[in-house]
């Protein structure tokens, strides 16, 4: 389904001026510089309504978020949400995952949240999946020494190949869940997604990933 | 459920000289002597009836194939199948995993088949289950440079702490498959078992993985 643009979502968010980051390309190697602090930087890619991101954010305040989303009209709800907390430690940027190395530098990054990614379930189309390896090594050398993906979806077959990516591609696998709500893992913040998700009784698969 | 013990099974058993191994731990560092080659030699642990074992031999003549099982009634079973097929190429262990540095030495094995074990599903029953960490490295040391262990079964919180044990002991996993009976993979060999869950529409997990 095509999703329908909300006219003015573009401007009104380009209007939050503190939260969302236009010129991304000139704080690659200088996020620092952006927060003003040197605290650990994690990112999600594709953020959507921003509740996961923004839930980070409020319980870590010595940790600096940077959520990207494609989708105008959804980044718009994620950082009026970021807004109304009144959060210091966010970024938004309103970009394409594929284009990661044009924002941040070498090792610049402690953490990748990658949650409810497109499947793209067609074979044809597996190199525009997140989990793919060309991803992976590019997520590689944006992460510093130790520095993690956090990965969820609800699609076994994007996590059986995901699991075959990373493992392929030599990454130490930790805290893997097969259905997370019906495991041990305490720490979960749930994305809006996943409560509905949950609620119609689907499994959520999710994953640790150590590439260095 | 308690298994009803076969009046006799183990001395029926234990007539068919040429195909169960009774002095086992004599062949430990020497099973080329036994099979009379230098073939690669595969295990299976937990034979149970014995058709994927048999089906293995059968199609793969210049492998050694050794079946260790605990439970003599269906030991017996899986021998009488391989008498019927006038196999060469499997020896049987009525015998236990535990004591698998017994009967081989480091570097004998090229393979191990773990096929439906059991669960322990108990938490504190965990260091039972074939795929703990101990049996891992166990394995690891039996195996040869590039030797695998391969692993099915239908258990989902099974399959999900194997996955968690191999990857936490660092081995090399591939041919991870989550429902393998709708995956790609095409040289599957079912047993008994394996039949009558996927007849029931159950998920059978799988996974490859390699120590050294």
């Amino acid at each position: 389904m095509r999703r329908r643009k909300k006219k003015g979502a573009d401007l009104k968010l380009l209007s939050y001026e503190e939260y969302v980051v236009v010129n991304a390309e000139d704080y690659k190697g200088r996020w620092r510089d952006y927060f003003g602090n040197d605290n650990p930087i994690y990112i999600e890619i594709g953020t959507g309504r921003g509740q996961f991101i923004t839930t980070w954010a409020k319980n870590n305040p010595h940790i600096n978020f940077i959520a990207m989303e494609m989708k105008e009209e959804v980044l718009l709800k994620a950082v009026e949400k970021s807004h109304e907390a009144n959060s210091k430690n966010i970024a938004f940027l309103w970009k394409d995952a594929n284009k990661l190395e044009e924002y941040f530098n070498e090792n610049e990054l402690s953490r990748i949240f990658i949650n409810f990614c497109d499947p793209w379930p067609k074979k044809r189309w597996a190199k525009r999946r997140l989990t793919h390896h060309s991803f992976l090594n590019m997520y590689k050398t944006l992460l510093k020494e130790s520095g993690e993906v956090h990965f969820k979806t609800d699609n076994e077959k994007l996590f059986e190949f995901s699991l075959n990516e990373f493992a392929g591609a030599d990454w130490k696998l930790k805290n893997i869940s097969l259905d997370l709500h019906n495991s041990e893992f305490e720490e979960n913040i749930t994305t809006e997604y996943e409560d509905k998700f949950v609620a119609q009784g689907l499994k959520i698969y999710r994953l640790e990933g150590m590439a260095k």
